[in-house]
């Protein structure tokens, strides 16, 4: 049993509510038992868990909690990449907000059969945050990094600015649909074959817009509307 | 221009983070000048609106803002709520979570004509998080509460237990398309007609489930597919 806050699993831990210490590590916590039990799910054997009254004092594991919200399991894993690829996957650009990048995870292992692959400056998917809002399907399908002009396939762009419906679009996989962070927005190239979700003047939130998005273009390849 | 904290109006933004304190004085917040405009486009008259360096040391707006994003200009207004109705609105139980909320408010402007109606034990909609989350929605298109028994309307309940595919359900208006927080989920006499969105073993986020919901809704009513 840890008592002492001077642990080095315990220190880990705090260490990883920092993109840098995650980076330099290569390690990520996941915190609570949805999560601990979705990566045993998913094969992954953590680097440790800490069980609050059984592994540690629950004040010292509260206390590195990154959530605040009172963890009683927290599990490190060794940070995975996946690589591009699927009939359908999602590619995001300066999605900069770590809870809209792990919902878009969680929407893409629901809708799609490939990965969120993220372009740059978006959320680290590997912080406390964006792990949560993933609700474990962080571990059954990884994310993975390219660049643009890296992408495998055909892309399909939404965009806010579009003038094409979502549904007049064309749907042959492989296809890789590409959204930009509220703030950014997509490169130039991509905005000039997109298309929109139909919405008057309003916008939609990014994870809302990726999902309908997916949604659409599964029920499509699906030979459905 | 205001130097001290102890001023009333920094006071009333301070009791403001409280959802006792907005139901006692019937007020809420907006942070930010993406949301001070869409009050104003929308025709809402603020109580007051302080800007950083205007009309209060940019310190003191700082320390009473609940979002801890360094906020500009706050902004505080009357709570107001609508009347159900429309040809597609939303009914929520349980939705504990004030950004998913708020989504919802945000997604609802977009893609439906009738408000979000609040169920029992909802995330209190205006809330910073979630004013913040609905990006101006809010003003436009304010909530309404109601209970199940008092919905206008047909249900169409979108449940991930159901059987039934969400695009084989029928779409006649009006229609009230009634989701569960993803803890307590729907009571049980709407589970029965409810029908899902097919995403294999996982779940969606409740945000993403109502955005998916009303977008194949709207599209159906809509003629297309």
């Amino acid at each position: 049993m840890i008592r002492s806050p001077d642990n080095d699993k315990l220190k880990t831990i705090r260490k990883l509510a920092s993109k840098r210490w995650r980076e330099k590590l290569g390690l990520f916590a996941a915190e609570g038992e949805d999560l601990v039990a979705a990566a045993e799910r998913a094969g992954w054997d953590p680097r440790f868990v800490l069980r609050a009254g059984e592994d540690v004092e629950p004040e010292l594991l509260d206390a590195v909690s990154a959530l605040g919200s009172g963890s009683r399991v927290i599990g490190v894993y060794e940070q995975r990449w996946a690589a591009p690829g699927g009939d359908l996957s999602v590619w995001l650009h300066a999605v900069e907000d770590p809870g809209n990048v792990g919902t878009i995870i969680r929407s893409a292992h629901g809708l799609a059969d490939g990965p969120v692959i993220l372009g740059p400056r978006c959320a680290d998917p590997f912080s406390p945050k964006a792990v949560r809002a993933t609700m474990g399907s962080l571990f059954a399908r990884p994310p993975a990094r390219a660049a643009l002009g890296e992408l495998p396939g055909r892309t399909l762009a939404l965009s806010p600015h579009a003038k094409l419906a979502l549904r007049e679009a064309s749907f042959d996989p492989p296809l890789v649909l590409c959204l930009g962070g509220e703030r950014e927005g997509l490169p130039a190239e991509l905005e000039r074959d997109a298309v929109r979700i139909e919405v008057g003047a309003e916008s939609l939130n990014v994870a809302v817009a990726a999902s309908i998005g997916l949604y659409e273009a599964a029920n499509r390849m699906a030979g459905h509307g």
